[in-house]
């Protein structure tokens, strides 16, 4: 057992001030409620670790030995796992779990975040003729510049600049520290976590003959609505024209999207990917973690690319894409990889060899 | 199309209050005007989509067909795309249109860019013993510890803060949120974008019987002139020497430059590009997106290195170098793959077969 | 000779306002003492640079003949090592040199760093209630809110925000422009870099018609002690559990440990790594610059990865992985990638002339 597994006496981070019962939560998710409607949960958890006061979720039949071990108070299950749950106290039964889970994660953040107060605080920085919409907050620290317009019911976290004459939506929210540089527009209930940087310039240089020649980044960044954008990702200004971020897009962390890119409706990327300038990436694609795409290139709807995996050329059809050198022992790999660099001369010799058998 | 194709209603980004002749652009950028120099443009826009009030540019013959069909007022071109550019109402026509339009887009900032106000803002930090240039602006928010020397014309972003006894040069910029910590000095018409860290510790550990023994990191950095950053991007102090970025060095974003890391002048590197610790990069080299280099090497002037590419050594001549695994659908990437782990013993085996066939 | 080397006149960045004589180092570092123990010295140099007035260190018989040309003041050596240093006028003999190099940086740092002040700075932000332990510093423009507690002589640079709840351990610091979000718990003595984003939410939605649902992350992160964290690395929040960091693991900048990740106690990450989902990996391990590891798997205590590798499957023995596609010339480069695209098929070809070839 490594030392992590035992370091850390996990919190009750769930746990809600008053149990509820399963009853209500049926009714709040849509699911068909079996067994005891009156029984109380009190906290979310994974399969392995529910208690008898925990509701759990099983999202298929590769869950049914561990689900026949828990001792969970209620579990959300498909219809396929209403055997193995049987022996619970309570199921909710869904044809969805997985979604049913992520709407119940939902209601129970808002039982136990505290209510934002709307309201600028005082150490905030706003400009003259910035216009507030209903119930905003503007956190501590935080800089609002002239002719910025901030949607009802959005957040501006602590320590966030908002740049001048930018455009927040409606219940959109900064977490802390978010960068919103001048011509940027956000649409409505998106999530910008720390250390967001939106609307630096784009890379871009002419050479010359005394160095590098800046090319001013004239364009913006517009981004729809409910994107979610994580910690430390930037997103550029645009050459001349927007970047342009779709609605329903998801970027993890520390990810680089570069001036002019296009990403289509509900793209969804992880960690660390980037994108190369003026690349035009379609809708309902997902973009593996640390995957890289180049410049230029024009990527179809419904593509997949794997993790760590580099795009050179342009994808018109969907499908999943790879290119990553498997893992191997360093020995092994030294070995392989030493051939990989005289792979075309082997192919040669192959050809030969050939030739030379032919009859 | 996708979705993003239709979504963002562009913003007119380049707009300028005023129209300018065509005439003025041309005595500015020292190209030679053909055509009707009385001829007015309000806007800057790539080939595309520039119309009869805009200014483009068109670098080559690849772009002559495109060219025909442009509707806009003015064209920067070369010479050998004067034939195909006749049509337009005004051209400007210069060796090197790419440089061109970087001179223009210049231009094009100051019409538009509000011009910054000098002087502290009431809520920015600044300790005693600061020394501030004439007209040196601090931005909201900002803390500028004691001993700090910002040159003339300099501008401290909002939210960024500057340690003590850090130098930043004369028109050097900083973006909003953008560290500096003691032992850095900044020279002169810097740009550094938001979410920069410059001086932060190198990665330095002994190994111990008791677990890691944290070296304490006692260089700074140094960084030359016209040097810009880009957004996230990291650069850490030495060990004991100075980290050295050299003058007319651009980093893209999210790039880390590790301890003891010497950049030569005018090396530019990509987005998410990574430096480990006492590695020498020489001049004019450009370091592609996502390409690592790992520590302890001397790399040439003029040397190209490609996206997503691993430098494990030394590199001793200018060149083009790289080393990616080239993408494919998955399912041939799987058979190929596994095939790549056995690399070494099919030159074994063609090495037996060839032995076999010698007469 | 590249400019670089040529451009940064290096600070004298470790000169100690008054020379300390080798006798008292040789003391504190419980090194033996060979030589003059009056012998000043000023500065802690590397072997090549160490001048007269500097003391330097040599880790083993590879650095015998740059020491046998050295002109430090004094060196730190391995008993092996004593015949080619006997010229210089003291040394440091220890079993560990590197090791009892690092002890002395810290030494030195403490000479060298003005002493931190304690109190909250009268610009910074601090909620009501919030529990400050004794000798705490709270730098300008920090946020500190509800809840936090912050342990006796922790450090909480400016510009940081320290979310409800949050706690930070005895002598922790945080440099400027750390975030720690509500459910964030760190151990004592740790060192958090500039632009940490600490309890950012993990990156989890479930698949729904309209789009992507969103999983609310409810879990914290729970960091040990002695734990560093390099500038702009982010950790996420757990779903439900907490993502865990066990005390004495150190990690580069850039680096993205996702929601629900262990990292065993003693683990060092190097800069631009990152841990997709749910990971556990064990205790001591060393994960290279810009390697990645994908969700779910379980890494074997004492596992060391390459720089740039990916880790697609569990690694169930300690051992060292590497995977990396090497680099070469580019048009080498071509045509060998070429040739991998047709490996698998290139094995059928040589299989089918082993069986003719079979007598």
């Amino acid at each position: 057992m490594t030392a992590s597994a035992a370091a850390a006496p996990q919190r009750r981070g769930t746990e809600l001030p008053e149990p509820v019962r399963v009853a209500e939560l049926a009714a709040l998710l849509g699911a068909e409620l079996q067994g005891d409607g009156q029984q109380p949960v009190r906290r979310l958890a994974p399969l392995a670790s529910a208690d008898a006061e925990s509701i759990t979720f099983a999202t298929g039949p590769r869950y049914a030995a561990q689900l026949a071990q828990s001792t969970a108070a209620c579990v959300i299950i498909p219809p396929a796992l209403q055997e193995a749950a049987s022996h619970r106290p309570a199921r909710l039964v869904t044809a969805d779990p997985y979604a049913c889970y992520a709407r119940l994660t939902q209601w129970w953040a808002v039982q136990l975040r505290p209510r934002v107060q709307a309201g600028v605080h005082p150490s905030a920085s706003v400009a003259e003729g910035v216009r507030l919409g209903e119930g905003v907050c503007i956190g501590a620290q935080a800089v609002v510049e002239a002719g910025a317009v901030i949607g009802a019911g959005a957040q501006i976290g602590p320590l966030c600049h908002v740049g001048a004459g930018v455009e927040v939506g409606e219940h959109t929210r900064l977490a802390p520290q978010v960068v919103l540089m001048p011509g940027t527009r956000v649409g409505a209930r998106c999530l910008l976590h720390s250390g967001v940087v939106v609307g630096a310039d784009g890379f871009g240089f002419a050479p010359g003959a005394e160095g590098w020649v800046k090319i001013e980044q004239l364009g913006g960044v517009w981004i729809g609505d409910d994107v979610e954008i994580g910690a430390n990702t930037c997103i550029d200004r645009g050459a001349l024209d927007d970047t342009v971020i779709d609605s329903g897009v998801k970027l993890d962390n520390l990810i680089q999207i570069a001036h002019n890119v296009q990403i289509g409706a509900h793209t969804a990327m992880a960690g660390c990917a980037a994108v190369a300038g003026s690349t035009r990436i379609g809708s309902r694609c997902t973009i593996g973690g640390a995957a890289n795409i180049v410049g230029h290139l024009t990527i179809a709807d419904g593509v997949h690319v794997s993790a760590a995996s580099l795009v050179m050329s342009s994808l018109t059809r969907p499908g999943h894409y790879t290119g990553v050198y498997p893992l191997e022992e360093h020995a092994d790999w030294e070995r392989n990889a030493a051939t990989l660099r005289r792979l075309h001369g082997l192919r040669e010799r192959l050809r030969n060899l050939e030739k030379k058998t032919r009859p």
